[in-house]
């Protein structure tokens, strides 16, 4: 496909959180969009949006935003979907193509789509970056090159707005994958969503011990600990709408997890060596895989920060 | 203290994988050691060390390697510990320092102390660092500086033993504390040996699903997943002996860690928005704490990999 640039004469983007304010400095810096319409509902946060040039134009009011929007990207917490949709709707011109950057598919779908009206098509995204950073002064034009942004269109979408969706996340250096919803959301709740609830748990363990165990916790926290607490630093308005939002894929890993866990914790009591160095030896082996995947992927970076 | 180099004029290494080579290679590039005695049980490893000029001396026999030295560092899997201790007590003069680099210490003076004989002065260490390679090739001098090495000495050790295996450590850029061999172990299970078993389980938990759904985690397990599995790497028999040998204070961790785990999963399933965003942003303070601490600590590195 010969791609026209700008792709998108107008885009509006509602919310300009960290990834918002990201894709803003990624459409700017490879001129992916005429016109870059922000808005989000504090007028603290929009001064600061405005502050840094994120956008074109600025308002509060997001279907003042949205109109004549060509792409319309929701960048908000989930937990606002369902009112941003409703809000937005009456505004959205025929053609207009909706999209987000949530981390759960198939809620984004349930609170989007009922909203919006016929000829506008709906291209959920997820583009699977991020930092321990929040807000519109975290983001930056880099995040996106050597990521994967997951689009969950349902099956009779328009082929065109699909297209223009991966295009303009290929022009952000982001690689794009299209699978269903409930499948996106399985493999991120485990590869992301349990990992997360993990970290989080095991950071409040510790902080919930004596506070002389808990001063050496802090002060010995390399070894293992301090990357718990980096992903624990995950913002926590994201993240509590990603385990209300993805609860059943969650709750089945998690059942799993927890199994496994208490196999090991018995291991452990009996003294079963043969277990363990069995289960140790295995998972080193998944490592060397992940490593020889990295290595065949294009441009997707071989390590390093989320 | 003013410091005397070399150190040691002879100190014997037995075992001489990941942490071993780089105490040579630290000591080598600091002058600490007139002359280092390498021994392992392998003809293929010593060969390797010999090849990498990680020592002065190599034996395949543990008594030849500690005859004369003023200082021996176990540096083998803790299993190995009291075969160790038992096959060098004969050789071992009067005066000499007895120290390790394992990972739990109540067990390492367990194995040790009952097999040495009097004169002969034990300082337990642990220096806290690592990556998830192993072997004689891994090693690197510069894998200490910016890292605590941990002493854990009983209460009438000589002084003098326990200042120049401090010496020792500083001399490779190390940060030396002193604590309890109990309460060593107990921080140590929170901030390390805890986080470990966690990461070998998620991995094991991603490695028991169906075919598809398991290459699709391998390609994107970035996003809080692939930490685990670099955490997952580490060596498996050092890892079986610490969770072998850490038992009780594992256990004990393990156990409030699974009961807050089951509080969040509750919080899950009920929809507890409440409870999860409180949590969360409890963790994220935590993570500042951390942060703060490590700008207080000369030396050692806010951050960066273990």
């Amino acid at each position: 496909m010969t791609t026209v640039f700008p792709l998108f004469n107008r885009v509006a983007l509602i919310g300009i959180g960290l990834i918002g304010s990201s894709l803003a400095l990624a459409m700017k810096k490879h001129g992916l969009a005429g016109h870059i319409a922000v808005s989000t509902r504090r007028q603290e946060t929009l001064d600061t949006a405005q502050g840094l040039n994120l956008g074109d134009s600025y308002s509060l009011v997001a279907a003042d935003a949205v109109e004549d929007a060509d792409l319309v990207v929701i960048c908000t917490p989930m937990g606002a979907y369902e009112t941003v949709a409703k809000s937005i709707a009456a505004a959205l011109k025929p053609g207009a193509v909706v999209s987000d950057v949530g981390s759960v598919k198939t809620s984004a779908i349930r609170d989007l789509a009922p909203h919006l009206p016929a000829g506008v098509h709906l291209v959920p995204g997820h583009p699977v970056a991020g930092t321990e950073h929040s807000g519109p002064e975290a983001g930056y034009a880099e995040l996106f090159p050597g990521h994967w942004t997951i689009l969950t269109p349902s099956e009779n979408t328009d082929e065109q707005a699909v297209a223009k969706v991966k295009a303009l996340w290929e022009g952000c250096g982001s690689i794009v994958e299209v699978m269903s919803p409930g499948h996106h959301d399985r493999v991120l709740g485990i590869t992301s969503h349990l990992p997360h609830l993990i970290a989080y748990t095991i950071v409040d363990t510790a902080d919930q011990l004596e506070d002389d165990t808990k001063q050496e916790v802090i002060k010995f926290s390399a070894s293992g600990f301090r990357d718990f607490t980096r992903i624990a630093a995950s913002d926590p308005v994201m993240w509590r709408d990603v385990f209300l939002n993805n609860r059943d894929a969650v709750l089945e890993i998690l059942g799993r997890f927890t199994e496994d866990l208490t196999a090991m914790q018995r291991a452990i009591r009996k003294g079963d060596a043969a277990m363990l160095i069995e289960t140790f030896e295995r998972t080193r082996a998944i490592r060397r895989s992940i490593i020889d995947a990295k290595q065949h992927i294009p441009d997707v970076k071989p390590d390093g920060e989320d």
